[in-house]
């Protein structure tokens, strides 16, 4: 477990985007922009269960997420970890959660009976600015 | 090589900032914001030969950048790719050219003599938006 430096932790706890990279079987990187969570503990991420990103997940657990400050584009936070635990979130609760702090209504989405959130254990940063 | 679909070159003809993903030699992903050209065929990235990730490149040459648009955080482009080669910048005149796109005012890098252009072919697209 990584503690998150004090003097990052608005980047977490602002509604940005944060950029998810994870590694596919072949051990290529993805990355993708993702709304996310920041619990006090965890990354928490809304996702769906039927992605093939969400089974490469069980097989290679580990995640990066970049975020920079939209205000100062050299000030950004790297958080590295892994997904520690997976959550159903059959009423899409979670996902609704996300949608209002992102200000897109937070209605629960279409899919939600597929939705699950990933649970991400901080387990290193990198910082800058 | 894989074609950019039209309606996403704005992403990577804008000065915007790139997420970058590589893996470690653990078969981590790591994740940082970085500055981008886009020539028309390759992305070229300023590095140094001294960071540990341009070694890494040597072993995993797989990279996936993640942009979005600033206007609509709902538009994105993954860019998924790798590095085919390595330019040496002795008198960082790569970076100058970045500095500049970037409103940095153009001036090559301290570190010139140690700088370098990743030249990443792409392979590989998805977006939405």
């Amino acid at each position: 477990m990584a503690r998150i430096p004090d003097d990052y932790l608005d980047l977490l706890e602002r509604p940005l985007i944060g950029h998810l990279a994870t590694v596919s079987p072949a051990g290529r990187p993805q990355a993708n922009p993702m709304w996310f969570l920041w619990d006090g503990t965890h990354l928490r991420f809304t996702h769906t269960n039927t992605r093939r990103k969400f089974e490469q997940l069980k097989t290679n657990p580990n995640v990066a997420m970049s975020v920079v400050d939209p205000d100062s584009g050299y000030r950004y936070l790297e958080v590295r970890g892994r997904v520690v635990a997976v959550e159903d979130d059959p009423s899409g609760a979670f996902y609704a959660t996300l949608s209002a702090r992102y200000g897109r209504g937070g209605d629960p989405p279409p899919d939600a009976p597929t939705r699950v959130v990933l649970v991400v254990e901080p387990t290193h940063t990198t910082q800058r600015g």
